[in-house]
């Protein structure tokens, strides 16, 4: 790209982001705001305006002077931004316009670990078509999956059993658009921050509560990425050398102390995910022995684990997902009190509960997709889609 | 600060940082890489060369033309940046000029712990008073602490006995210039990133290996500061429920599997850190079975704890001071072995040793005061020195 094609892009891109921040406003507003000169900004709106992304808003009249004003606002309508999770209970959607506005919001039980690769595929599609049908033309499709991604390939999913597996290929064969994959947890931690109990906490950790646990972690208010794009695995970290055997191969693993399996009662087998974390929430209200212990278990192993994180990052805030939020009375009260015992500054850092739900990744896949035409509206345009791809994953 | 002084403040640095990297050259250089105006160069320069901090380099010809050019450098001579550290064995100086040439090192054998905080403080300003008279005047003195640092106040350094010790003001009182403090760790790894084995990696971990065990951070180039400054503490971390016990009252701290305690054989008491270390290497040396499986079993504790910083920050290297540094060739092959068998990306990170030996700290504590100036000359003029500590801290 030409820098003079550089430089248009990046001020389209202020534009956008401008009008998606701060509502309908004047181009004068937007001249001012941006720096930028009258003419230029008055050609990119033109621009804008044809590309379906920015909308005239009316005329308006401001100040002692009353001058008439011509505004302008973005026209989210045109984007149709598409989030997917698979993951071992699940699979997921999440679909919002450019200005975020949520269009499609759907989940549903589905056995990933037992559908191979291919099947999760053509899961994954339908669910996608699903969206489609309401939310009309896709600009992408981001798809958040439990596990290690490079370059759009599964390079490791312990849990869904897949190595290697080139997602973005096979589902952008199945759907024609340009398809994204990102780790569930660095997805689900950029919705936290943009819209979560802690959004906009600078340094913020946000866990994956599933038979899997993973971590998205938060650093100076950016995601990070660690120098492969693989940091932020929680699941692995070796806290107990007695431990049990994990589905990584290892023993003593985090997972096995805090994943979902922790919590089954012995011989639960063949249910979906929430029925699993149903059953322990009713054995819990029933005061059943067995699983009030085993909560207990848990919120230690999860304030243990979280005193890690405190003591490597130093966060402000934990920010738990998954069934850790569904159980977090039960849960948090312990992790809380271990974490504080264990950690050097550990006061400072909260354990809190996310409220997105297990939607939490798919929504931070959708708002990937949101990004990534704020940061190039051109991509939008006719002509090879994969400029998606070109910009900073979030993979892991 | 007004914003014209900010804005004077900032293009002196930017001559002078360029002057750092690049040596001598003409004024006209410095127009063309800084973008600043002609005239402005001139006036900066006119005011760096009076505070003693560039100086007339010559003339001479370049091109075919051969218009002649007025050289100009950075005159480092003016500046002494002095580093100290206190850690449980020694104490450490490390004095540089502007431009980081070596104008004095020394470290000695000094029982910290046992001094006390003004114990220490006398130490700490009797080798000042060494590296002074070496140095002359000195511009800012930056100390390095193995425990948690705010505002100059060490909170918290379980090695040394130390809570809430005002050093930065006791040392103040010493000395009568400023004194920043800093965690350790934290100042060892920007000294590895500036000048060490693993250089400019932009992701990147450096372990203190002392009595105790400490971490700085590297993320994507720059030090990991986290909420309040706290972050990389790896001593601490939880890895064995049934572990011994901890200075920090806590048991299983990866700190008791790795610490320099790990290795001494009983009884070993009243030996200073060099010769505990010495003596280890010794007995490894003649073949003593007792030395070599505590050295076995350190290294693999030492890849254990790699792991979880190797899933965590995905780093490109993980640098190993102190004592795992001197006894490399014994504890390194089993520590990588492991890190690759527990970490999901562990083949991409290398555990290397550091060829800063104990003066690492030091070194990065007298960069930090070097950074202090190049960030604002202006800190060097006549009046309140208390500027120095404005800046980001280095704390931990």
């Amino acid at each position: 790209m030409t820098g003079r094609a550089t430089l248009r892009r990046d001020n389209l891109s202020r534009v956008l982001r401008h009008l998606r921040d701060h509502g309908t406003c004047s181009r004068a507003d937007v001249v001012e705001a941006t720096g930028l000169h009258r003419a230029t900004v008055s050609s990119l709106m033109t621009e804008l305006i044809a590309m379906g992304l920015v909308r005239e808003a009316g005329t308006s009249t401001t100040g002692a002077i009353g001058r008439p004003r011509r505004d302008v606002a973005l026209d989210g309508s045109r984007v149709g931004a598409l989030g997917l999770e698979i993951n071992v209970g699940y699979v997921a959607a999440h679909g919002s316009d450019l200005g975020g506005r949520v269009l499609f919001s759907a989940r549903s039980g589905f056995d990933a670990a037992g559908a191979g690769v291919s099947g999760c595929v053509s899961e994954l599609a339908r669910m996608a078509g699903l969206a489609a049908a309401e939310m009309g033309t896709l600009a992408g499709v981001v798809v958040a999956v439990p596990g290690l991604v490079s370059q759009g390939v599964v390079t490791f999913a312990p849990n869904l059993g897949w190595r290697q597996a080139p997602l973005a290929d096979l589902l952008r064969a199945e759907l024609g658009v340009t398809v994204e994959v990102g780790n569930d947890a660095n997805l689900a931690a950029l919705a936290e921050y943009a819209c979560g109990v802690a959004a906009g906490t600078p340094d913020m950790v946000y866990l994956t509560g599933e038979v899997g646990v993973g971590g998205g972690i938060i650093v100076g208010g950016r995601l990070l990425q660690g120098a492969d794009g693989f940091s932020g695995e929680t699941g692995h970290l070796p806290v107990d050398p007695e431990g049990a055997r994990c589905a990584c191969g290892h023993t003593g693993c985090w997972e096995t102390k805090v994943g979902l399996a922790a919590l089954d009662p012995p011989g639960a087998t063949g249910l979906g995910l929430d029925a699993r974390v149903d059953q322990i929430a009713s054995a819990a209200e029933a005061g059943d022995t067995r699983t009030l212990n085993a909560l207990a278990e848990v919120g230690r192993w999860l304030g243990l684990g979280g005193s890690i994180l405190a003591n490597l990052f130093n966060p402000r805030a934990i920010v738990v997902g998954g069934y850790f939020a569904k159980l977090a009375s039960r849960l948090l009260p312990a992790a809380q009190a271990e974490l504080e015992r264990r950690a050097v500054a550990g006061g400072r850092c909260r354990i809190v509960a996310s409220e997105l739900g297990f939607e939490a990744a798919a929504r931070g896949a959708a708002g990937t997709v949101v990004d990534r035409v704020l940061d190039d509206p051109l991509i939008l345009s006719p002509g090879p889609r994969e400029l998606l791809r070109d910009h900073h994953p979030v993979e892991q």
